[in-house]
C-alpha cells in the first residue's frame, strides 16, 4: 500500500484498514464514528470555525500542509479570544497521493495538534481521481470556549488607540514562495506557522479589558487585515513602516520578487488594536513569549474613517488598500 | 464575472467581493470573519462531525453538491442522537469554475439549510489553479448537542434486537451513477439526499430508551454499515432480504450494472437497532412520517459474534461483508 487508491475512499475494507493502520493511532480517535460526542463543561459562548488548506507545495521550510492547518484553524479561534478545544480534520486525497507523503503530514497534524494542546475529535477521508485534486486538500473546523467577559469587537476601536503586531511579516508567503520556485535564500526564510493561542491567552489573562480586537495576518497580509479592521471600526489607522518588524532576507526576497510585503501572508502572528496607555505593557509581556519577541507598536487608530495609511521610511504617507487581485496563490 | 478566479481565494478585494456579493447574503453570515461566536445554551454533551463532499458530477437527479453537504453533515449528527445545531462550509473552487454554477449550489445549500433547521455560522473559500481541483468540493462540518438521557452505542445492542431501515436503498447512489454515465432509467431514480433530524428526533423523543443505535449507511450501503455494527456490538445480525426496501428501478439498473444494491450509497435513510417489543410500534412512527413512508424491519440480531448474513430471496443465507474495494467512486 504505497500510494492512494480510489477503494481508499470508498467506505469499504480498504478505508477502514487505512483509517485503522494510519489515521486512528496518530490522532488517537477512539472509534471510526463519523460523529465524536465530548463534554463542553461551558455554557456561555462557543467559537466555531473552518478553513481549507491547499498550500501548494505541500512541503516547505518551517513546516507542511499538516501542521499549517492545525496551526491555522487554532489561531483563527485565538483571536477571537477563545480558548480552542476541539478540531475536526477532513482529507481529500488525490489518487496516486504517496502513502509516505500522508503519513509524513499525518506526523505534523499529531504534533501540532499535541502543541496547540487541541483535540482532533472526527476525521473524515475522500478520494478524487488522478488529475482532479492535488496531492492533499486538508479541511480543519475546530470549536473553543470563550472565557466570560472577552468580548472583542471592532466595534469597540477608539482613536487613540495602539495597533500592535507579534512578530515580522512576510515570513510564510515568502518560504512557500521560495520552495515553489526553487529560490534558496542564505539564511532560509522560514514559515512562521505556529499555533498562537499559548501567548494570546497571556494577553488576555493580563490585558483582557484593554485590548479591542486581535486578527491574525494570514492570506491578503497585514495591509488587507488592517483594512478590514478599519472597514469594520470606521476609524483610519496609520501604520510606521520602520517600525514593522521585516526580516532582512524578506525584504530582500520581496524586493527581487516585486512583492509588497505587507500583502505577504503570515501563519504566526497576530495583530492587535489596544487601548493607547496599556500597548508598551502588552508588547512588553508579549516579548517575554518564545513566539512574540519581535513584538512592536507599529501603528495607531488617528481617526474616523476607514482607510490605513503607511507612513514611508523615508517620510512620505499612502494609502493602503486590500488586495487587488491575486499576489501569491495557494500559500495556504 | 462569470468564472471563478485564483484571485477570489487570495483574501483580498476579489474574495471580499465574492463572499459579500454571492456568499453573505444567501448565507446570513453576520460579517466576514473567519470565527463565529454562537451560544451554546446547553452544558451537556456535544456532537462534532466533518465530512468532505467531492461527488461527480455536482448536479444529479434529486439534489446537488449543496444540499448533499448540508443533508449529510446534519444526518451524520442527527443519528448520533444530537440535534444539529450550528454547521461551517468551506468551498475549494476551482479556477475557471462558472459562477453560475457557483450561485446554484449556494442557493440549494441555503434551501437545504433553512429545511434542516441549522444555521451556517463559518465559511472559507479556497481557490486552486485549473486542473488541481474538479470544479467544487464542500466541506461541511456541524455541531449539535445530544439531550440527556440520550446515549446511543453498539454495546447496548442484544439478542433479540430488530434492525429497522427507514427507506429504501440504492437511490443515491444509482442516481449520480447514471448522471455520470448518462443513462436514463424510467421513472428516473432520483437521489434520497435529505435531512433526518426531524424522524430521528421524532423517534428518539417517543422511544429513546429502546434505540440501541443509528447509522446512516452512505459509502459502502447498508452492507458495510450494519458490518461496521456487527463489530462493535459483537453480534451477528440476519437480513431478511425480501424486506429490504428496495425501487424496481433501482433493482434492474443494479442487474444491469452488476452492483449490489446492499453496497450502493444512501443520502436519506437511516438504520436503528431497537428492542424487539418496541420495534413494530417504532415502524409505525416512522411510516407517519413523509422521510420514513417505507420503513420496515429487515432483521435481527441472533447471536453473540461479529458476521452479519443474509437469508435471500431464494432462501439460501450468504455471509455479507465489508464492500472490499472500490465501487462507486466519488458518490458523496
Amino acid at each position: 500500500m504505497n500510494r492512494i487508491l480510489l477503494g481508499h475512499g470508498s467506505g469499504g475494507k480498504l478505508m477502514h484498514e487505512l483509517i485503522k493502520k494510519y489515521i486512528a493511532p496518530i490522532f488517537d480517535l477512539p472509534s471510526l464514528m463519523d460523529s465524536a460526542i465530548v463534554s463542553l463543561n461551558h455554557s456561555g459562548k462557543v467559537a466555531i470555525t473552518t478553513d481549507s488548506y491547499t498550500v501548494s507545495p505541500i512541503f516547505f521550510p518551517g513546516g507542511d500542509i499538516g501542521d499549517l492547518a492545525i496551526n491555522g484553524t487554532v489561531n483563527d479561534l485565538a483571536v477571537v479570544g477563545a480558548t480552542p478545544l476541539y478540531l475536526t480534520v477532513g482529507f481529500i486525497l488525490e489518487e496516486g497521493f504517496p502513502m509516505e507523503h500522508f503519513e509524513r503530514v499525518l506526523n505534523s497534524i499529531s504534533k501540532a495538534a499535541k502543541k496547540a494542546h487541541i483535540k482532533i475529535v472526527a476525521g473524515d477521508t475522500k478520494v478524487v481521481d488522478k488529475g482532479k485534486g492535488d496531492g492533499i486538500f486538508i479541511n480543519t473546523s475546530g470549536i473553543g470556549i470563550v472565557p466570560e467577559g472577552i468580548e472583542l469587537s471592532a466595534q469597540k476601536i477608539e482613536v487613540g488607540d495602539k495597533v500592535i503586531i507579534s512578530g515580522s511579516i512576510g515570513n510564510h508567503g515568502i518560504a512557500v514562495m521560495s520552495e515553489r520556485n526553487g529560490f534558496t535564500f542564505e539564511p532560509p526564510v522560514l514559515s512562521d506557522t505556529r499555533a498562537l493561542n499559548g501567548i494570546i491567552a497571556e494577553v488576555l489573562n493580563n490585558f483582557a479589558p484593554y485590548v479591542k480586537i486581535m486578527r491574525d495576518p494570514t492570506r491578503g497580509g497585514v495591509a488587507t487585515t488592517l483594512k478590514e479592521l478599519a472597514l469594520e471600526g470606521n476609524k483610519d489607522i496609520l501604520l510606521y513602516e520602520k517600525e514593522i518588524p521585516l526580516l532582512d532576507t524578506v525584504k530582500g526576497a520581496c524586493e527581487l520578487l516585486g512583492l509588497d510585503p505587507l500583502y505577504v501572508a503570515n501563519e504566526g502572528i497576530f495583530i492587535a488594536i489596544v487601548k493607547a496607555d496599556m500597548a508598551e505593557n502588552i508588547v512588553e509581556l508579549m516579548r517575554n513569549h518564545p513566539f512574540g519577541k519581535e513584538s512592536a507598536i507599529i501603528g495607531e487608530v488617528i481617526s474616523e474613517g476607514n482607510k490605513v495609511l503607511l507612513k514611508t521610511q523615508i517620510g512620505g504617507t499612502r494609502i493602503v488598500d486590500m488586495l487587488p487581485g491575486e499576489q501569491l496563490p495557494r500559500i495556504c
